[in-house]
């Protein structure tokens, strides 16, 4: 009888698992059209881009929002705890609620805004001219805090957070950062008053970009990246994008010709993305189970590749020969611990995406409380860059050369992603307290990393973290793969034995 | 008073003006989901677009047969005839009226049925496999029956032609090719039993792939088509497209290295196509008026700089020189004259895209047939290779050696593209018709693709054709522009003066 039962329940689920999976459909189109936009579309693409961006936000909305679909979700009743089921429903249900607070013409509006911009930062960003793009932030600033006045959190913010870190909220980043602040600075600072040789000299000089992509694609496919499910193209910023299911999973590079490692490390830390999106549960396609859980726990995944992998002595015991062949000539004289050396050199830097292991997290705390300030009310758009120059030369010691090297450098201001950079730190956090986890749990990782081969460390991740997708909540699979919340103990544990023996602060 | 009236009148407009924007654009989206498909989509995401294509194809379809379409379409009245609007009331209301009668289930099914059977064709092409085609065939056969009972016109077959060249119809087609036929077999058939040397050899040889696509954006662009609003990428099949206005319009080529005329003119043809596109008047753009008018008059664009601009005397008495220089070695002693005559060289072949100018419209007659006979139930999809096969030796004299290069060689059918090859002989006949008026009312044309400039050309085209878009049908529209009803004699008269002289069948 329970079986019968437990069909018929989920029968009654199909016409709103069908009109879910609708509106799934209509933002993976979107995804495409995004996608479509930042690698390949022409210029004189722009205005049309925009409209129909809008007009597939405005529908999806409406679709989401309708009388219907909250008939059908009132019906569905429960299910099971723990079941899928029981996880869909309290998604559509958070998205719903969620959704029916917004008016169609702001989200359209937002995505209309927010298509055009991208292309004015580009733009302000080429020429850094902040002028540029400074009416486009103030629009867009302006939408996402009616966007807040609407959803109502404790914190203006916290509806920025909670759109890209469930669970998360300001006061809760505060502590965070204010634990991470009390560790990290005083770190840079002594490193900073030792500065002696450039240890990341070996990474400059002329990489030819073919060969650049070639060795980070030949990196990635032994992370276990599916090329038959993916594809790598160039990006003024690199990203990575899927369309509602696991097998099309993409992401983007851009490389610098004279700097070696902007490219290679952009390319693992999209591929760490990918190989999440790759590993969901191919069940959860066009559900709202489907892709990763948060941004948060999403960029664990790629810091952890980035980091943790590719930033390691045993990833350089193995692959360092490699690079030198990819590169004849050029790293000739550079062994295995100079290239280790390199790739982890601390130095304070201008641009976020270029930072070294150990100053990232400061550039993720100024951009914290910039976005902080303006959604309290205490900052304007035009105050940006001056506020901007400040944090740095307090945080780093160095104020950037110009905009496009400081407050132009990002894009996710223009399109409307408030509340995303925090989730960087929150990623390092967790893919050190993952890591660990895994390495316990799985004795073979780090020899296997030794030999190039990657198999238990995807392996770890695919069984207690990718193939859930969507289906816990943050804090739980955290808890349930970990044993224990999120936590910034490992982390600060791991900066500080790491960087203490790579310049010698203390006797180990 | 009457400027007032009229703007309320318009005012009046607007909340239908937005929904069919909407609608607009949510095809638009489909159509970049279509070009990525066909571009660089890789194979995992095969499930997940169809079911994307579908979702978009039916939320549009929806839309349109809404109740609150069918009231704003009523309560808009008349407008002044011969204006913009009164044009746009007259396509929405038959877009309308069409799809009321079509289910979205149906419209749902077809677009997903049809992106997965693009991709089997390619398969099945790939190893002139039929069988691997035939059930993808027969679903989407099936759908198009379904669909033209719907659709309810005097010949089963007409539903489907309606779709591409409205006004056309069955009885009409069979009265152009029977004209055709009676002009071109005989010449055909002249010219086959005198058959010498191969002309067509300096067209054979080792054509870098890069050059040939250098080339021929060289001569594109010297055409007009403007790269700021378009681009060119490699496609199993070429193909020209565009988001709904004239912005981004982009065209397709495939290349063989061995065999320069391949890629070179279906660059020319996909650009005449992209030209088109291109020179809508943008204030078109998101409305029913957007895009060419008709498949019949967009086949005549395409087929005019392929045929008449890129296979005459003026255009490689400019552009030969050129060749030899981008192909050096390769085309060593091929004068002008030669080239001409490589271009133009008539031999039956097997595949309709690389058939000779006179023999191109039998292909396009066996396909006709073909689906007139599928239509009219007296040939299952079972059939087709065999009838195929048979008709081609009829037609043409030789049968193909595979499927590949036989039944399977086109895309038309997986997409569900019945009722468009006749497109492509209507298209010869009109581009003939618009060329000779052009000629005649602009005599600077010829001596400009003399010096390998086509402004006059393109001008002529802009303000004839191009910039109305779809305000005027078809037939009005060829009638407004040369002056009479689409008529086959000037283009027999040309096929029998060019092909005459080039094989000596008359004393000129």
């Amino acid at each position: 009888m329970a079986r019968v039962m437990i069909d018929r329940a989920s029968e009654n689920l199909r016409p709103l698992k069908e009109r879910l999976a609708t509106i799934k459909d209509i933002h993976s189109a979107a995804s495409v059209l995004a996608w479509d936009r930042q690698t390949y579309m022409p210029e004189g693409g722009v205005g049309g881009r925009a409209e129909q961006l809008a007009s597939l936000a405005r529908t999806a909305h409406e679709m989401l929002v309708s009388p219907e679909t909250g008939r059908l979700l009132e019906d569905a009743g429960g299910r099971e705890p723990g079941s899928d089921d029981a996880a869909l429903l309290r998604l559509a249900r958070r998205e719903h609620d969620r959704a029916v607070r917004l008016p169609a013409r702001l989200v359209a509006e937002t995505s209309r805004v927010t298509a055009l911009a991208e292309v004015a930062w580009i733009q302000a960003r080429t020429h850094s001219d902040w002028s540029k793009f400074a009416p486009h932030l103030d629009q867009i600033l302006a939408l996402k805090q009616e966007e807040a006045d609407y959803l109502d959190g404790e914190h203006p913010y916290d509806a920025m957070l909670d759109r890209y870190d469930p669970g998360s909220s300001t006061e809760r980043l505060v502590v965070m950062f204010d634990e991470l602040k009390a560790g990290i600075v005083p770190l840079v600072s002594e490193i900073s008053a030792s500065l002696g040789e450039d240890r990341a000299a070996p990474l400059r000089g002329a990489f030819d970009e073919a060969a650049q992509e070639a060795f980070g694609r030949e990196i990635i496919s032994s992370f276990g990246y599916d090329w038959s499910r993916g594809r790598q193209d160039r990006a003024v910023h690199p990203f990575c994008i899927n369309f509602g299911d696991p097998g099309d999973v993409r992401i983007t590079t851009r490389f610098d010709p004279e700097l070696l490692s902007v490219g290679l490390f952009a390319t693992y830390h999209e591929a760490g993305h990918a190989l999440y999106e790759q590993g969901v549960d191919p069940s959860y396609s066009r559900t709202p189970l489907a892709g990763g859980v948060s941004m948060g726990v999403h960029e664990s995944q790629s810091r952890l590749w980035e980091n943790l992998v590719a930033r390691s002595r045993p990833f350089w015991s193995h692959f360092q020969p490699k690079l030198r062949k990819a590169f004849p000539g050029v790293l000739d004289g550079v062994d295995i611990e100079t290239m280790y050396r390199a790739v982890n050199a601390v130095r304070p830097s201008e641009v976020r995406t270029e930072a070294d292991e150990l100053t990232y997290d400061l550039h993720v705390l100024l951009r914290f409380e910039l976005e902080v300030g303006l959604f309290e009310g205490n900052l304007t758009v035009a105050d940006l860059p001056e506020a901007w120059n400040t944090k740095m030369e307090e945080y780093l010691g160095i104020v950037p050369e110009n905009d496009a090297l400081g407050v132009l450098q990002d894009t996710h201001w223009a399109i409307g992603y408030f509340g995303y950079f925090p989730s960087y730190t929150l990623g390092n956090v967790l893919s050190v307290q993952l890591f660990e986890t895994a390495l316990k749990e799985r004795p073979g990782i780090v020899p296997g990393m030794e030999r190039g081969e990657f198999g238990d460390l995807l392996g770890w991740l695919r069984e207690n973290v990718h193939r859930h997708g969507k289906k816990y909540e943050p804090d739980d699979l955290i808890a349930h793969s970990t044993g224990r919340p999120p936590d910034t103990a490992p982390y600060l544990r791991y900066l500080e034995s790491k960087f203490g023996e790579l310049y010698g602060l203390k006797p180990l």
